[in-house]
């Protein structure tokens, strides 16, 4: 409704009749163009459901588009059938995504067409300060621009996540983050002061749900968890289509879910917080005990691949739980897709199936039977990429001449 | 954007010149009726926020309505504030809404401006079939048209909710419904054979979540948790300022989350679901051991108020047990407010001290003290009101000239 009063300004303030056929095929491209910005590649089908225009319009502008060489077709599958997915081509505009873990940043370079056009990765001290990190990703920035040949002119913003919830009243990141160290200092703030231009921030798992909607398969998909487990877990939430936010911008914590009402103490001060059963932190820390040097969260890998006893154990309890607490997302907000992100995504079926088992025995039948359960397919780049996707997110209109 | 669609093309239609002052104001002046009839009566700055219209549109367009009649404005006090509430008046347009309970039929009538001009309730008898609840409401119904002079032409739909789940892909009452007589019944279609006027149904709790938006003081309310707490235990969901239904219809399925993992089996399979320690009906089976003739629920309250030591017990535990529940609604989707309904309610601070306690304990801390916790004052009449608001709120385009 806010929309139709925006246009209906618009169109008095122009000279053109806003009733015209010329006038309505503008609007409806652009609408068009709009949604491939925010939403990413996606089949003809998609576009019509997502814009609410007709199949038959949607064809004509992108036939009309891709004569123009504003749009590239290539030929897909979905959901078993073949389409073309249209891509937009923009005109040169890149966004940053940057993705801050406990041990790293990566930085992804990615242009309106959802190509990655450069992406690097570098390790980070356990405990540093938020400082270096933001100076790091500023260096990873630079160093790929160059590489790549983008230029200051072309970066139209930069899309920043971070393990662990900011509060959108104020801009803090808030306790509870897994990166203690940066408790409490303004992201938004201090991102474009060291990267001078337009920074949106969220948390990874919010960007990992994103990514998914922009990058992965499931364009389509209305009502979406992305669930993230490493040191941390958490869920970003993708409900009517949008990711959804909440009161104040913290929501999907269901790391601190309760699972064991006389469990260990949780970094939240609560009891026995799926945090305290499922988190990588915290199988290490059991895979580790009687070890001179503590194992990694790429031993798990590792190990599970060797068929290792303990490890499988360890990844079957936590996949439990996970699935326990899913029952309780499912149950209350009946999502059509849950995806599991994160370095143990890789373990693929071996974690799925004890994540399916616990959302199964955990969940209201009709309800757990609905649900599509799968591995991310964007591995540990679902954050970075979902990052970017932020910055086109945001008001793609000034993208479009 | 898809209404920016629809609105151009009605406009290309229209023979009138869609860009002049005129037109706009007409325009501005359906919204806000629209906000009024799908909302129910609210403060000129609520609606501002609803429609996106300016505080000054709003003002203007309000006092010409007044003049004409339209609206009617009463002084309220709205955040500390006075406040002018502007209520729609109509053209005697009347929706009824039904609520059926476990023994209970309840009917109301309320014109446009959300006021009630007839309600009753009757019981029914434990077990009753579909059939006989439906034919009870139908005769309910009539009797209160007698009564209020309400013409069938005036009478532009009827709203209906049930205890239980609706599958919105095919309007059956699926398995888990509190009224398991009524399983497999598409509620919908009976209705409308019964009562020959267009019909709406939704899950009770999800009714009861919209009566605080439209009939209570929750308004301007985004994110809100309405959870009822009777026979069974089940949540109604808004998010974004609208009902959430989920990918196929059943949410808020709170009742079955697991609270004891080797606890007593629910009827939905699982094991130390919610309600198997909440809910009235396993508050009135513990309550009444020992005794020759059951308690009921009405019982519970007096006994409470008596300061029956077992009776406050039980409604600690049961308090205790669904704030630890919410905890993980609040920890996932962060909601500013949560309601509580049902015929508990009435205790207050009795069961809202409980309550707290278990939200607090187990919800994330940023989270659990941004909650607002209340009792629902539209006390057992609110699935019934909601039912009714759920007629305005479907296409209110039509009631309006």
């Amino acid at each position: 409704m806010a929309d139709e009063d925006r246009s209906s300004n618009v169109t008095t303030s122009r000279a053109s009749n806003p009733g015209s056929q010329t006038s309505l095929r503008h609007r409806n491209q652009r609408r068009l163009t709009e949604q491939l910005l925010k939403g990413g590649p996606a089949t003809q089908a998609d576009l019509a459901r997502s814009t609410g225009l007709s199949t038959a319009t949607v064809s004509n502008i992108v036939k009309s588009m891709a004569a123009a060489d504003l749009v590239t077709l290539t030929p897909v599958t979905s959901s078993g059938r073949r389409a073309m997915s249209v891509r937009y081509n923009g005109d040169g505009a890149i966004a940053a995504g940057i993705d801050f873990g406990r041990t790293h940043v990566r930085v992804v370079l990615a242009n309106t067409g959802y190509h990655v056009v450069a992406e690097k990765e570098m390790p980070l001290p356990m405990g540093h300060r938020a400082a270096e990190g933001i100076a790091a990703a500023a260096d990873l920035l630079e160093k790929l621009m160059a590489e790549a040949t983008v230029s200051r002119a072309q970066l139209i913003g930069a899309g920043a996540g971070i393990p662990g919830p900011i509060d959108n009243r104020n801009g803090k990141v808030i306790r509870g983050a897994i990166l203690p160290e940066w408790v409490g200092i303004n992201l938004h703030r201090e991102l474009e002061d060291a990267l001078k231009m337009p920074v949106f921030v969220d948390n990874d798992a919010n960007l990992g749900a994103l990514a998914q909607l922009t990058w992965g398969d499931q364009g389509g998909v209305r009502n979406l968890v992305f669930v993230k487990i490493g040191s941390g877990i958490g869920a970003g939430i993708v409900l009517n289509g949008e990711l959804f936010h909440g009161s104040f911008g913290v929501t999907g914590e269901i790391g601190h879910v309760t699972i064991d009402e006389h469990g260990t103490i949780c970094r939240c001060g609560n009891r026995g917080c799926l945090e305290t059963v499922s988190s990588t932190a915290v199988m290490v820390e059991q895979l580790s005990r009687g070890r001179k040097v503590p194992i990694s969260t790429a031993d798990i890998l590792s190990q599970a691949a060797a068929g290792d006893p303990a490890t499988l154990r360890i990844i079957d309890d936590a996949g439990t739980a996970v699935g326990r607490a899913l029952a309780n997302v499912a149950n209350l907000i009946s999502p059509s897709v849950i995806v599991i992100g994160g370095p143990l995504a890789e373990l693929g079926e071996v974690l799925l199936s004890p994540i399916r088992r616990g959302l199964r025995r955990h969940a209201v039948p009709v309800i757990g039977d609905s649900i599509t359960l799968a591995v991310s397919p964007l591995r540990s780049r679902a954050e970075a990429l979902g990052a970017a996707a932020l910055v086109f997110q945001n008001d793609p209109t000034t993208l479009i001449s």
